[in-house]
């Protein structure tokens, strides 16, 4: 069962409301269940959402501020709690630290949880695996603060009706994919006779940050962008000044990048009306937005042909 | 305007279900606030019940099992994005000042919190006030725990048809009370001539605990008990093997140490049917037995006569 899809856990900057809890995002691809941002009250979100602590193989954390980190600690009791085996790498601003120790160790509980501590201190790639690279780009907040991306590798995509031209069928199909030619009835079938490029996905998130080099890093050819719109337009001074972005600003980023499904989220408070946040990014932005919600389930688009 | 009423938080114990937050409760007893126990998501549960930060000058906390104070985080920082001006003391078990130092310094934030630390190492009264005292008794749990009660002191209620037949009002009335005597026509009046007593009243919040001498040193006479039953009856064995009451134990507790209105609280979600903690405890109390439920208001019952 392959799965890619975003699990929206939470929607809120700075504090809590009605209906939008801080940030929580689990981005399930796959054999991966990756946790971004737990902000406080994420292991209950996690249930509303029917997310088990065990479907969370890794955690990244973008900075520490309380809205994106101060559920780790109930996490990381759960994953003890629940006695979840595999380890988990927990990937987060290395000038945090002091602070990871104490969200890890905020009280008393039987940890048997193994997590992996995992530092970022630079731009790169933070993890490899299976689902391909995680690489971490550093933003510019008002504290220290990366950005994630998930890119699968470019592949290639079988084409059944060729190799059924040329009878290749069975073991000699993988031994294709593997070695990239095959002897088929004495002649040489290269991989690109019977196969067509498959392009890797790419999702990336980007909070909270204003506009810089590392936004359109992380967000260059996403299939999914996940990002901060904390503010409207009207109030981009405002954003500016404290480090965030603007529903324009990041909607622009998304048309420049060739993305394809733009998710917004982070909204301010002060703003009554979310549709604002839309209708602006439309303005500037020609592929589908999704104003994120707690609870919301949102795909990750098919393959780009 | 004089409000008494316990606001209900959090219930589960552990691990927070999709009705259950994790604990919290708010006492409101005229201007006092008093949080107790802030579980992981209080400061959104907060928001559900209408709490403000601002009516919170006072934080109580039994012990430092996450799910009674993982939520610490979240308030502290609200406190400060709240500017709320007042000094907030915070009653909690010596043992665990270590962990309050790093809930208390979970992560980033501007911190303007007029927080008071006020660890608790022995029995007695922790703190007094216009409400009167608020004292800290040991219990027995798996780590070092401490509940709390607030006791109003007795004082007496004047009795307007007496001042009315004695030709007493106005400042004469407040002279009678500060001094307990007063003259009037030539004759000495005496504050017990014209008022009857008026039993303090007593709110008193025990978890987590087995049952030991301090469960009933503060349920004594409690007009309200707020009384964790993790378990039922048939689980006693493993009620006391982890520190922790059953609803029969809670409901003996209250009939014995005239308790008013009992509310049962902390069930652990091995049992599908809430119900059975009421039935089991109105076996062996006859006064109001309530089962807590998140978002719950509970008033604190008029004085007894």
């Amino acid at each position: 069962m392959s799965i890619r899809e975003l699990v929206v856990l939470g929607t809120a900057s700075q504090v809590p409301t009605r209906t939008r809890n801080h940030n929580g995002y689990v981005l399930r691809f796959d054999a991966e269940g990756i946790l971004f941002d737990p902000g406080d009250g994420t292991q209950r979100q996690m249930v509303h959402a029917g997310v088990a602590a065990t479907d969370i193989n890794r955690i990244c954390v973008t900075h520490f501020h309380g809205d994106h980190c101060l559920g780790l600690p109930g996490i990381v009791q759960r994953l003890s709690l629940d006695r979840v085996a595999h380890r988990v790498p927990v990937h987060y601003p290395a000038s945090g630290h002091e602070y990871l120790q104490r969200l890890r160790h905020a009280s008393s509980f039987y940890d048997v949880a193994d997590l992996d501590e995992q530092p970022v201190s630079a731009d790169g790639i933070v993890a490899s695996g299976q689902f391909g690279t995680i690489e971490a780009r550093r933003l510019e907040h008002s504290i220290d603060t990366y950005g994630y991306r998930l890119v699968e590798p470019d592949g290639r995509r079988m084409l059944p009706e060729r190799l059924q031209a040329l009878g290749i069928a069975g073991p000699a199909v993988g031994a294709l994919q593997r070695e990239g030619q095959a002897i088929v009835d004495g002649r040489t079938v290269t991989l690109e006779e019977v196969s067509e490029p498959r392009p890797g996905q790419r999702v990336a998130f980007v909070m909270d940050t204003r506009l810089c080099d590392g936004v359109y890093a992380l967000a260059d050819r996403a299939d999914l962008l996940v990002i901060e719109s904390t503010y409207l337009d009207e109030d981009a001074d405002a954003a500016h000044a404290h480090g965030h972005l603007t529903a324009a600003q990041a909607a622009r980023v998304a048309a420049e990048s060739g993305v394809r499904v733009l998710v917004l989220t982070h909204f301010s408070q002060r703003y009554a009306d979310p549709d604002a946040f839309g209708v602006e990014a439309a303005r500037h932005f020609d592929g589908e937005v999704v104003l994120a919600e707690d609870l919301m389930r949102v795909p990750v688009p098919k393959r780009r042909p």
